[in-house]
């Protein structure tokens, strides 16, 4: 079987999550890239492809053109999926281009620029009969999965608490002119209502709800502009509720001056909980009541890690660790083992899996119930 | 000039938090045990003063007994405080009794069964002019008086957000009927309105205080009776306001099953935070937006850690881990200088602190106004 | 019973581990201090009994006198032991007089100057049937004890390698003139034929043979005086063998620059091993091999930490630190009991344990095969 | 300018290191995989080529085949260099047959089976003119540069003292029947002289020589076959001696149950020390004698981490974890940076290094004088 063929759209030489998708996508050895329409400069993307050693003529100068130029090359050549990787306000109309005219697609976090949208989004995948990914990349770590595994296996008993906490202090600084990311990131123009919740608020949710298997059902939150004239949020806690009658705390935060990219996550259930933290992902802390703590390690040698989902998301044996890009691979590799069970019409045994654009979906719903339960004082909104 | 006498009410063989007192008043040799009213049990109280080597005319059967003697005694022989280690039902009583007739007081935390009594105890306080100290053990820790001065200090910037972190899974299981510290703390008609937040939480807030040296000015809570027909709280968590403007969040829990007494806080300013875990007292790290992290690491000999309030608390050389008994010491250690200072008239220099009365009656106003904003369906309440 | 009576020789104000050793051995309540000689000065030993509260005629000019005076008081009223806290080369006289005249002895480490006057020592108390305890500190803590526990249930298979590491930074520096401390431990005179190797390499050796159950046979070592002109050495590597088999590997040195009291054991059998860092203490890492780590967290309430040995040497509940000067503290408990059970007759039941005037022999064997293997140039010396 | 391209000899699918090379060759998009010969078996090799979606007439049945073959292809098709992945006894034949043929060589390491043929390939990659690297991985860890610019920049003073440790638990079980990679590093034939030393120890050596800048000049060590009738060392200590004066210890075991692959590193200067561990890669401690610890943190945004060397190395914001893939990554694009560099005859500017056949031949010299030593009892070896 030949690998996988992948457009991209966006992710010049100057965006720094472009680079990372093709690192991630093409690291298995199952996905090439073989087209872009890289950026809404035409030069900026033709720099790109060249930089990138494509074909002159699968560098293009619109996402539209690339699109339609696609279509009409013969199956054994033309890409497969697209990768949308602009800015949150460009992910809507190349989406929707692509599903219409046929390509799978893999699709940047937040989803789209507000709910409409993303609803629009569900409905066109369910219609089209595309594959659609969303690259919420923290479930792509072996140990989340595991941990998504110990919590379905009910050895922890009830989960009752969830408590998950992201802190960077990136957007600290007031003064933010020299870092492009920082701009759009804070301007309701080109992030929507929300740049804390929006960009990693909803990491933390949907971090949450994987490894717990429960959704959020409701959320009452205290959203903050901490730097004096942003716009949009800058700082967020919030109150959970679980559907299956967990309670939960959130806390996000992009002021945390010195904080890198602090994600944890503790599970509690009624016998044990588990404990993650990004910043060592290869390890997973089963801390037992009244009994000795664990703790799981990765590794393609490990015999208490070989449930398919975990086991196909490890590279390498124990002590030789691996990181957030290939954390991001699994959701590429995810992706490519259903997409090829798509293709020749095969049932999908199980052990991959990756967000979807019903991820999305959610992560646009809490940004939306969580600005509304703020803007209103603290009251409880249902998702 | 001879060691400090002590006396004490509550703390029998059976008491945990009886023994940890005596050895943390002991520890520096500036305090010594002279007399004791035990336990409500007269049996119990004599049991005790055998065991202790206290002589038998100095154990009583009642601690209204032992404050009447020990007041007939002469001033070099009878107690020159007394330390009040019973459950919260029973601190109003011998506090007020001991400051009517002239004894300084040490209690444990927290001040009181309720608001009105805390309320009562200050002013008592106020008009007797004897000293009182809350045992809120954490403040005591070296590394915490540290993180108080670099604060203080401006190095941060101003402070934006605090965050702590207080888990225990003590109270996860349903069945507590082998536990009579689970029994008393779960008990309204001992514990008063609040187990959690009345337990840790007022540990926690009172530890972001300190550090911060800002005060809590209202809270939105959301308090949780987890466990089935579990009377009181036994997870809480709060979004919080600081009267320099900072925003806080306060999470605490007794069924996070697997934690044993984990408390955490971060205090974030504008330029970096600081970062302090209980489980590893000697180390504080300093986290700097865009420069390399600090950890500053417990130690006699180091010279960065020579201010007087962080250099008193100090024992050992670096490398020599002290702990929880040693910052218990730490407050009655700061408690018996200032009082041999009070007894001599002298001013006090500094570089001695200890939580007040004025702490314990903040405690019981942020444990009324958490059950107060909870109740009412997460609304904020003014402290 | 009334509390043990201590008389201490050394230990002044102006000594670090005087007063360690007076709050670890008062920590528990069950020994006091009663009299001391504590300087080859009068002044300064009559300065430190005052300071110290003690009755102005139990404050002695020299350790003779005490030792002499103490004899003729009643046996209600005289000291039952004597703590000896000089530095090395003042061990001897003042413990083989203290035991010729009938006082147990807890004796600092290393046991004495030189091996001569240990194998003394050693018969000295073999002949006056007195007890006799060396305060090698570290096997004080109680995870070292529960250390001790796994390794001799078999559960981590036959020992082969034992790891000790003992790394300090503070005679880094050329310049030693305002360090006391340092000016005798790098003085022949004082400290004996090695600084390093017999300061800090003891207490590694002694830790490893605790742990295992075995004791090293030989040793190949390479000693050197890394800091110029310094006439003893300062850093210390050592092939060892133990008599179960072991290979082990011992590296101690006090000019490893920025570390504290690094001291870590791991200790490896054929199953799993075990690691132990003294700067974490309360923490025992169990490692499988190809199963899940396990950590152990010291806490009195932990039903896998009930054998008397451990639970004996635990005071806190789980997350609650201890440190140094309770693993201090547990050696003078455990003489306490010891010494309480020999002075009524009773036979010892087991759970207390501490270091013995053997251990203190094989330390200073240890010292003279490791010179002699390393002036030798690296050959092997039997112990 | 093209990709580079590379070809494979060794590497099959039952390989766990050649899938590592290719991911790693692969990640930042400079090279492909164009032709191989991965397998003594023909049929083992095409299946490898069709499973990577190779040309089938560049998947060659032996490795003379393919360099023959490959060379007659026109400069722009044929392969730049060949990547050597076969166990340590196949490593001379194609490497000499590969150079004399004009192609540039990346190898496995150890460079070759014994000393003989290392220096043998150190001639003639002087003789031909082409680049050789030798795949210590270690070496290409981000933090391990920042730790050899510290050393380089004096900032710790002279170094004194540099601590290595290296273990392994895999080699623990008697029974190796199941593991074919344990069965070839334990067999002399295809091993070689030294198994764990051979394996492990010469990563441990190749990087305190990188950080420190410092060659080990002589060796003294204790090697041992712990396993019962294993035929090789599988644990390894030994005293180092470095060309700046410095001291060395060294510890390498497979048998050390339960560890993963715990390599560490200390180098202690007079006023300071570098801690790394490969566990946590990101990370690097810079510990000074009585001043506050440093924690770098690897992050293509830290303002302290820009020097060429370093910021070459990353490829992520701060707080996304990085691991063994893209150390041996970099390993592969500061090769393809050096040879892009060489085809224009550009001389280097810096920034970009790799192991080079050099340090292949010291590590060889390592094994050989560390059998050497330790066969005759733990002598002193010049390398």
């Amino acid at each position: 079987m030949a690998k996988l063929k992948m457009g991209m759209i966006g992710g010049d030489l100057n965006s720094f999550i472009g680079g990372k998708h093709r690192s991630a996508a093409q690291l298995d050895g199952q996905i090439e890239l073989v087209c872009g329409a890289f950026s809404a400069s035409k030069e900026a993307s033709h720099e790109t492809g060249r930089a990138l050693h494509l074909q002159p003529h699968r560098v293009y100068d619109t996402y539209s053109e690339m699109i339609q130029k696609e279509k009409e090359l013969p199956e054994d050549q033309r890409m497969d999926f697209v990768s949308v990787v602009t800015p949150n306000h460009v992910h809507f109309d190349p989406c929707m281009m692509a599903l219409d005219n046929g390509f799978h697609v893999v699709c940047e976090k937040p989803l789209a620029f507000n709910l409409q949208e993303a609803l629009q989004l569900a409905e066109k995948v369910k219609s089209s009969g595309k594959l659609f990914a969303v690259t919420h990349t923290y479930t792509g770590y072996a140990m989340v999965k595991e941990a998504k595994n110990i919590v379905a296996s009910g050895q922890l008993g009830t989960i009752r608490k969830i408590v998950v906490r992201y802190a960077q202090g990136w957007l600290s600084a007031a003064d933010i002119s020299n870092n492009p990311a920082a701009q759009w990131r804070t301007d309701p123009k080109r992030s929507g209502i929300s740049c804390c919740m929006g960009d990693i608020g909803t990491h933390a949710a949907n971090l949450a709800e994987y490894i717990s298997g429960s959704k959020i059902t409701k959320i009452c939150s205290d959203l903050n502009s901490i730097v004096e004239n942003r716009l949009l949020d800058d700082d967020a806690s919030a109150f959970l509720r679980f559907d299956n009658g967990a309670k939960g705390l959130l806390f996000a935060s992009q002021i945390s001056a010195g904080e890198e990219n602090e994600l944890q996550i503790n599970i509690y259930g009624e016998k044990g909980s588990i404990e993650w933290l990004q910043s060592f992902p290869q390890q997973l802390k089963v801390k037992w009541q009244g009994k000795i703590t664990e703790i799981m390690s990765e590794g393609a040698d490990k015999p208490y890690l070989q449930t398919p989902l975990t086991a196909n998301a490890i590279r390498l044996p124990a002590g030789h660790p691996s990181g957030y890009l290939e954390a991001f691979a699994n959701i590429y590799n995810s992706f490519a083992h259903v997409l090829n069970a798509h293709k020749i019409g095969n049932p999908i045994t199980g052990g991959y899996d990756y967000p979807t654009v019903e991820d999305g979906v959610r992560g646009m719903r809490l940004i939306e119930a969580a600005v509304e339960s703020s803007q209103k004082g603290q009251v409880w909104i249902d998702l």
